[in-house]
């Protein structure tokens, strides 16, 4: 695990890092400026620790002497920044309030068990004396989901960190599975496969720090999830620990015993428990890989292409296809950070060509040699017979190097007043060209009413064969009278219309606090009611992670 | 649909069909008796439906008045023939009394909604009579999923036929989904997809026979899963009749905001309400297929092939590895039905060459013709290096043609005393040759126990990268006195040892009443306990289906 001192505690990952903007800092400057209308950019700084005002503790010393007792004396924090780093996500809306050092809402005490039973133990103290626990790996939430918030009748809020929870218990490399304890974070459980030759293969955004338990909990997917699949996909059993017991499945490849429990362990967002182990299907690494990209003349063309990608089945591991305003968009903020004169004349040719609007498509292919040349060939085959422009690998190998890099920028960005959010959805191939359309309009409208304008870029990044994901970034000044109000009325306008489309209200984030207004609207009310009935068994007190997903309505 | 009248009441698919023994019937008979080492046969003839005792309908005239202004006049039924037809499923302890006219548990009516929304009405006017409600598609259950089972507090038992229920609701050839009224039958369901050059690929032996319904809520498997996954795989959405409500979920490819809802549909072995319609994933019918056939010289070798083919990813659709007994048998089963000089001839060289206790591999193979011919390619270099001798495609298509026959020859073993019966289960590789000795011998015990004897054959039949199930089938002498104590005291015996050698207790058959008693073991009692919940919300009074899965544990 990592030193929590070693990373930011209102910002994203590890202090010693930053998005690279190397000597291009000044024209990467005029680049925003530039594509937010030309207005100058405002300072933003952040507030720095020492003058944050952090609420007293709850929790009397007593109770950090139980809690030590269970969990080992070092192993309980209530110093102001572990509280602080707690505190809540890295979603937008967290991050102006972190930076701001507006934390209404912290943790009156973070603790690190060791393993299930000490979970179990701590959540058995905390049940009986009505403590709200909210379970916490990496922290890396963009939808709400770890804030410490409590629900009215709760005598204080304990955080459940798991990342002391981080071995690997069990490879079996006939069966290809591997159990975890959950805290792990990615690059120790990655490394710990690889050392065997095999992998996992889930690579979301938050890889470096994201928990095996969070990826489960949010039923998350990664960048190569057309061949890997989702944490419902790879997840074959779990051990959770509620306040009612321990909630176990078990590793059978399949089974038609009553309902799968597995997917209600998969984005239970830690409403019904934490789950503190989990068995994962694993994967020899690939022999070889490969990565592809074009360009397309036409959005809906470039859809159809992916559609038929998704439903011919094949070898490709990750399809991201971005539309005209990322494909331009990411072309000029390539070209101002590593400008080059291939990169010029590669512009004047399109140009020349009369590629306007056109997208990008890039593909990775991951498999044995041979399949992955076949599906090479008969991808180049299909460009050809769909007029998309072969534009060779480096643009694939560009994304993969950069692709944990850019949740820093964010940060950068909004020390000079500039808010960089995302949201994303999924729907069938039928809906998704109108749905693309839906959630732009509504983005770029509430842009327009709420920051003067923006820039709002969308990509295809998860297939099936059923459809696809939707992926939305969007850049904007930040009003800084208010922060809050402007960002909600956002988010408010594309969630209404991801529901009025036919999209589901979260393709990977979950929906925590953020999207659980819509949850009925896409599960049923008697859809709802089924979560909570679970909730009613596995936590009848209500003490898990009040205000999230389905738990607590009045939490504060 | 069929006509009811055209299907038998006490036995299997249709009265117009049975096991082709042709000209071979003496020889049969002579095999099984041999098999069953030696002493002849009894005969056990059934009970005609004029001679059947039928309890009376606990239903007032007025209650079939209020059904029939809901369904319909025709659509309810309370005739002796249609009352004993849905009493129970098909499973052998429901044909031992079927056949025996102890018909204990029958239906009061039996009603035919013509869609969702008569369907809430019939359980809306059961709910506030507390009357219990099975749900019965097909009825081809084997482990007592549709027995008229009631609770203590019931006022009487009313099953709901979904068979009227079989239209193609929507077709969308872009996102590759159907959305269908979920009563109808497997031919029906696949004529409909055919005609527009689509597949489900859902084909369990129950297919002739069995609903869509029916598939989703025993979360069954075809024999093609290899490529078309389980019925929770290809289900995309559903909507459900509760008696609280409706509960529906949405044809999202994929989503994170929350727990998947599909996942408690699938297997809710109408325990929660009424499946009425289903969203599935359909594939264009595959360019190419071929068959290929293996003889191996052991187990445990074709078990190692078995789970290179699973994790190596391939267009096998179906695999099928017969252990050393079940080879032997229907080695002589082929022989003795249809014997021919090449057939001996085989016999004598594969002597020669040392066969003895070999295992027979069935594989299908289905996709695109390059890659059929390419996977044939790499099995037959495989199958030189694996020292397993190729045995042409014959043997494949003869399962093909005869797969979905077998079911009606338990009716024709039973006429003479001859018990048939199957029960299955799923491991991970690494405990699957453990398991399938552990299980075998507790059914050779058992059944020398209790039977004098008999064949136990198993086969390895539906492979995933983590493991594989196990399928077992058992003959055995019936003991005319003790009937339902025989079965039993053998069913218990392999429950045990599945349960005990870390086996689901079911990988297709479902849970039913047969396996509830180790369901717990399974699912942990708080699993059972979160099913139980879920129940609670969508069914509080507890009419669905009293008596299996989780529901009414008092049922009788």
């Amino acid at each position: 695990m990592y030193r929590r001192q070693s990373l930011r505690w209102n910002g994203w990952g590890s202090l010693r890092s930053s998005f690279p903007l190397g000597e291009r800092e000044a024209e990467f400057w005029d680049f925003v400026v530039d594509a937010l209308g030309g207005r100058p950019l405002i300072g933003s700084p952040s507030v720095p620790i020492a003058d944050v005002r952090i609420p007293a503790s709850h929790l009397p010393e007593s109770a950090l002497t139980d809690l030590r007792e269970i969990v080992g004396r070092e192993h309980v924090r209530d110093d102001r920044r572990e509280r602080a780093f707690h505190s809540m996500g890295r979603s937008y809306l967290d991050l102006i309030r972190l930076r701001r050092g507006e934390l209404s809402v912290v943790p009156d005490a973070v603790v690190y068990p060791a393993d299930h039973e000490s979970v179990e133990r701590v959540l058995g103290w905390c049940e009986k004396r009505s403590i709200a626990v909210i379970p916490f790996g990496g922290g890396s939430s963009v939808v709400g989901g770890v804030e410490a918030l409590r629900g009215a009748d709760h005598a204080g809020v304990v955080t459940l960190d798991t990342t002391r929870m981080d071995r690997l218990l069990a490879l079996d490399l006939t069966s290809l599975t591997a159990r975890f304890q959950t805290g792990v974070y990615g690059p120790v459980l990655q490394d710990a496969l690889e050392a065997k030759g095999h992998t996992l293969g889930h690579y979301p955004q938050s890889f470096q720090f994201s928990t095996l338990g969070g990826w489960i909990a949010a039923r998350g997917s990664g960048q190569q999830s057309a061949r890997f699949g989702n944490a419902a996909a790879w997840l074959v059993a779990a051990r959770v620990a509620a306040p009612t017991g321990t909630f176990e499945t078990k590793p059978f490849p399949a089974s038609a015993a009553g309902p799968d429990l597995n997917a209600l362990i998969a984005g239970s967002e830690g409403s019904y428990g934490v789950i503190t182990e989990a068995t994962v299907r694993i994967r020899p690494r690939a022999e070889h890989q490969a990565g592809l990209a074009f360009l397309i003349r036409r959005w809906t063309d470039g859809i159809s292409w992916a559609r038929t990608i998704a439903q011919e089945g094949s070898c490709v591991s990750m399809l991201r296809l971005s539309d005209p305003t990322e494909t331009a968009f990411m072309d000029r903020f390539g070209r101002v950070l590593r400008p080059s004169n291939l990169k010029r004349v590669t512009r004047w040719g399109l140009d020349a060509l009369g590629y306007r609007d056109e997208c990008a498509l890039l593909l990775s292919l991951e498999g044995e040699r041979g399949e992955v040349q076949r599906t090479t060939a008969r991808l180049l085959r299909d460009a050809l017979a769909r007029g998309a422009l072969y534009v060779g690998d480096s643009p694939v190998k560009s994304f993969h190097r950069n692709r944990f890099a850019l949740p820093y920028l964010r940060d950068t960005l909004m020390e000079r007043g500039v808010a960089v959010d995302t949201l994303e959805t999924a729907t069938a191939w039928a809906q998704l060209p109108a749905l693309h359309q839906q959630v732009r309009s509504a983005l770029e409208n509430a842009l327009r009413e709420h920051a003067d304008g923006g820039v709002v870029m969308a990509h295809v990044s998860h297939i099936y064969p059923a459809g696809g994901s939707l992926y939305y970034t969007f850049l904007f000044r930040q009003d800084l009278n208010r922060l809050k109000d402007q960002w909600q009325a956002i988010k408010r306008a594309a969630s209404e219309a991801i529901v009025a489309g036919g999209g589901t209200i979260s393709h990977h984030h979950g929906v925590g606090r953020d999207h659980r207004e819509w949850l009925a609207a896409e599960k049923t009310r008697l859809g709802v009611d089924v979560l909570e009935g679970i909730k009613a068994r596995l936590d009848p007190k209500g003490i898990m992670n009040p205000g999230k997903l389905i738990a607590g309505g009045d939490a504060h």
